[in-house]
């Protein structure tokens, strides 16, 4: 285990405990994709989305934070390196979303929809993939960009990061 | 102070700290409404949507409950019987959504959209004046009900009561 | 149902899901008392101590909030006349003390002694019963005061609510 | 920044926003000694104790997680790689105790004594050093174990770590 260098850039990928298999495989890829930018993947520790991504940043070395919501750090899915237990219920979801620099939303069911809200509010931006689309007028300045690849994620999460210096 | 006789419904009123004078008259009647079934308010305790939703309740001398985020009850407004003192941030939105029966939702902010989405996800109803419409795919089974009067607030709020005995 | 006429002193009571007899019959009492003195009751809102509490407070037609565990409010104790439902676990266990005018803690185990020093480090007097003792030396002006009997309690409520005039 | 080979042991280092000098060189080079054995180091991120805690550690090139009360990454002192955060205030000491193997609580303050409650609670061992000494009597089969130096810190994290296996 070595050292990091300075602090990473922290991604959160946010998606139910159960999806298909194209969007496990889309997820697999934006982890992976994420670890080889250095940058450390932040989910909710559990199956689903968030194992997929995690294994996808685990194939390219990275590192996993997973914010599990029981009391039992074995609740982890196996990508996970660094369990955060916090015996919070789904309210955990509330610091997985803080936690991050950017927020990547994939697929659209409720606790999804709460995540990208709470994001928002933070003036955190958020990329969303299959999920739901919100009013433009009630979205105004806020950052929710609707995008379809691995590759639109990494550029548009690049672009936002630079954006910030 | 009286004693409750059996166990009140619970009715949550959310919606932002901040509200046009068009939406606090609304938010006055519809927490006038509620009290005035006998059912127990909760709202986050503070000023705006809930502060106006809360004077209406104690105007008809119902019970109000205001789940503060804070450290301090003093933070609560004037028309909060009971304040729970959560200290949580944000987070504590969910309380109060977890606390309701119905979740009564006026305005669109995101703090608002994090809520609908979370009561959604509870399986519990919510009522939404002025507020995010959903798409309609996504939503499938779940009660998300787009009204625009006190009226029809009630209505629904004694409808969906009683369709649970 | 009727109108708070104005916000209430808040007395919570603290102490394990299991108790003994003898420890029951206390919190029974003490609940009882706390109600007749017209201030609500706040507990965690489940079993052994908290239910005690509750159903004194009940017999004195007093009020009583229950700031539950998990996410289904009818784990509330039959006493409870007003669940709070916040999903958090252990961690609700904040909650009752951060909104409580004063802490009352009967019987001595892990969650009750990290009530009690929740309490102190937000300056909140604490009546013990048959529970742990702190050390002099750290207490410092820490208002955590040894009691056995409701008498006692109340006395001391009394004498606390009314130094903070 | 390098891929972790398996899941680390987790060890929480808690203790006050401000401490003596001698705590401080306490802490500090129990945080080396924590990173030299490659185990994580979990604080709440912020001044005192925590601070010193994860400078030692990084001077062992350690991986250090802050757990932080607020909403602002930047709140973390310089030698967190990883702020996890909560917006929870007080209560994210809760998360700093449960994501943790073995707890080392440093000096003696209320915020400390109730995460070493709720440490034992959750039946996870707990080194304390210069801290509050608890009832034997209560504390039963409960690993509270008091220490003085650096060396007794690893000695009886190492015991207690392989005892598991």
């Amino acid at each position: 285990m070595e050292s990091l260098s300075k602090r990473p850039i922290r991604i959160a990928v946010i998606g139910g405990n159960q999806c298909s298999p194209a969007e496990g495989r889309l997820a697999e890829e934006i982890g992976k994709r994420i670890a080889q930018e250095e940058f450390v993947l932040i989910t909710g520790g559990l199956s689903g989305i968030m194992e997929a991504a995690s294994r996808g940043a685990k194939k390219a070395k990275g590192i996993t934070i997973g914010i599990l919501p029981g009391y039992n750090p074995a609740q982890a899915n196996p990508y996970i390196d660094i369990p955060i237990v916090t015996g919070l219920g789904h309210t955990r979801n509330v610091i997985v979303v803080s936690s991050a620099d950017v927020v990547v939303a994939i697929g659209g069911r409720f606790g999804t929809l709460s995540e990208i809200a709470l994001a928002l509010k933070q003036n955190k931006p958020v990329l969303g993939v299959n999920t739901w689309t919100l009013e433009k007028q009630r979205l105004k300045d806020k950052k929710f960009i609707i995008v379809k690849t691995p590759d639109e994620v990494i550029m548009n999460i690049l672009t936002l990061i630079n954006s910030r210096k």
